[in-house]
């Protein structure tokens, strides 16, 4: 007889914990029970199926030969005992049991474990709010609800959605309403998209990317009720608005399902989520847990933190088998590593932002930049804006953003090795990335972006990010704007909205530097900032030392130009 | 007075020298002598010149803005002063000077320096062949070769050609060619495509592509004679064969041009390149070096290496500028990074092959697999093969290979992210990579290469490479192939070339596991292997153990399959 492994849970922890046990151990006596009735989907796929770009739903929960994940599957080709519909209500530790209600039957069924696998998952947050359960209000966190929704666009009857929240989940679905005809608006009770990812500088992009595809964005609003016309929803009241609508979602947050192993007395961590060791064991150390429900550590800061993420599910689902079969495998910890995509744009995050290095003790520098992924002359060359975080001291690289239209994924992957591996803006500098006009451009931005680090950092070149610029222009303060562009790219491109403006272009500043006054500073930038970092050069062979460049200049400006 | 710099050479390195040291000191006085008449142009981008897709070529030397980096640019923007067709003849380093030719007037000149700095390039061989001077015979390395292949192709009497080279430089210009519609072939000395920089299972990848795609693959010919019809080019002879064509590609290698060096008495390293130290100085204090004229060294080995890139280029640049300026940069190595866009797909490479890996010490461990970039629900997605090399005892990464039709870039940078900052292959396995699906699967196809290698590693898969199984079934040896994919799979997508090959799909493979012989070892696979490795612990509890893997399975096969 094997050992009795019971898994709660089958999506995506809980899928590969089984399918690796099996792999380890021939023997085992592997059994899931999972509350739904569909086994290892892709979650983080559903976006992609109620826009239509994933036809079946079928395909979310096949293997890539297009085999279904079935029990029958699960059965014949994993030798592993699922049983669908059935919800775990009850785990007595002291006769390792856990007691399950079989939802088709009403039966109450127990079954027995050496070691029991929690893979419970987490719950989208749906708010007591009036009117929260008319139709058409919906989550898209299961299959059901994704299936839900299809249909009900299929059915041709929704003009106007609101989603409630602009985190992760909300935005994933922006495009999929729109791409079905849907006239989309985001509530959001923080006053920009993404807070919890991005600071205001790289979620100012993407307000501006949603404001440019005609989405409507409600920042610092708190939705006060959802409003219907008998069972029907028909709009969302926030505390300064209405909003009619025919649609709504809720996307507020996840939170872990934590009941079945609190009533279990197991160790609740300071995040909410199960807490467990390094080996994802809980406080019984026959019961392990990994996915959405446990809250896992932060790489750099040793922190606990929650990162209810498919990817993050499965590599805690395998450390937890290995840790079953005996291996010993240590689960290692997670940077917050976050990516998505928005119409042709991606944004993209890792590791801490300056003010997360601030408050885990680290002194952080910081800059943006902004450049071509590829050179010019390719097609398809785009622009992507990377801000890079590291530690004044050591040099070493804490964290990153990531936005454009250019290829962001692989510089965020990049940065994601860069910080696990421990490098400093010196390495990352000199990384021998690869190189080929089709890929990238002779120095990446990833090196471009250390580059310029570097330079802050040994006191080269003093920058002010847009949010900075912006600020100094709020209070008043009294400085030269010098646009080095030339006259018809600022005809072309755009202004920056001040006042105090002087345009020289990069090539007359040899000859016209000495016009500028003395006694002010001086702020330079042209499209990216990169001819913006010549003319300092320029204006300090002038003479004039109190200068500084815009970061990523008039095409990384987060906010509105002027024609 | 500013500090006297002279640099002899304008194209990747002694820009980048010319403009980092403006930006770090405004009175430097900057003087830059290139023997050509085209400045700061990205020579990586000439194959794309030939092919069409970059239309003038002046796109290849302008800035992002489309400023032509000219002579009156430098002037102007930068405050360099660039001579062109000016060719440093003779260094006198007593005096501090530099005598140069200009071939414009065939005047001599003299160039006073406080630093020197050598960016004298590479220069493709050219050898002593019959026939090399024939009309139509070309190298691509220089614009003026760009214009005149160009030119010629434009001109449209060219039907065949014939590359003599199958490294980076050769392949670079196949798909250039076929796509002007001229009849490609390749003669490559070695038997395979690309013999430096990737192993024979990810050289014989490349070439079934080039057979796929009607290029014709001549390995291990070496040319003997270029055949002329009067001035014109009419064939290569090989000792094999005699090619009929009408334009030849040199792309045999590039050589350092180290002449002006080694006559002023300048340290020459053991690969042929200048030797510098890691500040970029050579022998003598006042003169540095950078680019395709210098040796570097390998970040792993410390051993002496040429890379003549155009990323390592602008890297060394900078680490000259940063020590003419007094601030004690140090260049940190190279990994031999290598990618190449070859029609559809990319083939790259970075680190340590096991060879290489073997020979500097270490106890190389490796595995290949292959997976889809993206969830297989995703359009676009696509597969890649991967290699990782590790060393066994510390786990520590030194190196990959990546070939397919899918993101192989953003894996290849990120490994070498990887390897750069130390990290192990645990350290990978783990890594939090950016998790969507339009980016990726949710394990990352190199955290399946790091699970595998860990398998490998721990005993727990043993497994074959392609090249080992083939060797294995060519000295003849008694196993049993275990195909376990479904006969549709097997009918649509072809066989492995060999006779021994059982047939059960892994859903039969519990019953009829049993029927399997015992005394025989038995190689799983199906289309990628991943079931493969499902088959082999189905194996294992029917108490067969002499059990392993074939990696990469089917769709990775590098050779001909059989219907």
């Amino acid at each position: 007889m094997g050992k009795k492994v019971l898994i709660v849970g089958g999506v995506a922890c809980g899928g590969k914990v089984a399918a690796r046990l099996r792999r380890l151990d021939p023997g085992a006596e592997i059994t899931v029970l999972e509350k739904g009735e569909f086994l290892s989907y892709a979650g983080c796929g559903l976006p992609f199926y109620v826009q239509g770009i994933v036809k079946e739903y079928r395909d979310l929960m096949s293997t890539p030969i297009g085999v279904i994940r079935d029990t029958a599957f699960f059965r014949k080709v994993k030798q592993v005992d699922v049983h669908t519909r059935h919800m775990a209500t009850r785990i007595d530790r002291q006769e390792q049991k856990v007691v399950a209600l079989d939802l088709s039957t009403g039966q109450e069924k127990e079954f027995h474990y050496d070691e029991l696998v929690l893979a419970t998952g987490g719950s989208p947050i749906r708010p007591p709010l009036p009117g929260v359960d008319l139709n058409h209000v919906y989550t898209l966190w299961t299959m059901d609800d994704a299936l839900a929704m299809r249909a009900t666009l299929d059915a041709g009857k929704i003009n106007k959605a609101v989603i409630i929240g602009g985190g992760l989940v909300g935005l994933e679905v922006v495009e999929a309403l729109q791409a079905r005809g849907v006239e989309v608006s985001v509530v959001e009770a923080m006053d920009r998209p993404l807070p919890a990812l991005f600071d205001e500088e790289f979620s100012s992009r993407v307000r501006k990317v949603l404001e440019a595809k005609g989405v409507h964005f409600y920042g610092g609003e708190r939705v006060t009720e959802i409003l219907g016309e008998g069972c029907d929803v028909s709009g969302v009241r926030t505390d300064a608005r209405e909003l009619p609508c025919d649609m709504v979602l809720m996307a507020i947050g996840v939170r872990p399902n934590i009941v079945l192993a609190k009533e279990a007395g197991l160790a609740i961590g300071p995040t909410g989520g199960i807490a467990v060791n390094r080996a994802m064991r809980t406080s019984d150390p026959h019961v392990y847990a990994g996915g959405d429900c446990v809250e896992t550590f932060h790489l750099l800061t040793g922190k606990a933190v929650r990162q209810p993420m498919g990817s993050t599910a499965n590599r805690q689902g395998r450390v937890i088998a290995d840790a079953i079969a005996g291996k010993g495998a240590d689960f290692k910890g997670v940077l917050g590593t976050a990516i998505l995509r928005l119409f042709e744009f991606t944004a993209g995050r890792t590791g801490l932002s300056v003010e997360a290095a601030r408050a885990a003790g680290f002194d952080p520098v910081t800059v943006s930049i902004m450049n071509s992924d590829k050179p010019h002359f390719m097609p398809g060359s785009a622009l992507v804006t990377l801000r890079l975080v590291a530690d004044r001291e050591t040099g070493r690289l804490l964290g990153g953003q990531a936005f454009g239209a250019g290829d962001v994924s692989k510089r965020l992957d990049t940065l994601v090795a860069a910080i696990t591996g421990g490098m400093t803006i010196d390495d990352l500098a000199d990384a021998d990335l690869a190189y080929a006009p089709p890929f990238s451009t002779a120095l990446d931005p990833l090196t471009h972006a250390a580059n310029s680090l570097r330079n802050n950092v040994e006191g080269l070149m003093r920058t002010y990010s847009p949010m900075e610029l912006k600020e100094k222009a709020e209070r008043g303060e009294d400085f030269v704007l010098l646009d080095v562009r030339s006259p018809e790219e600022t005809q072309r491109d755009g202004k920056l909205p001040f006042e105090n403006i002087t345009y020289i272009p990069l090539g007359a500043l040899w000859e016209r530097g000495a016009t500028l006054p003395k006694d002010k500073e001086i702020v330079a930038f042209c499209k990216i900032s990169v001819r913006g970092w010549d003319a300092l050069s320029i204006l300090r062979s002038h003479g004039l030392e109190n200068v500084a460049l815009l970061e990523t200049g008039v095409a990384g400006w987060p906010f509105q130009l002027e024609a």
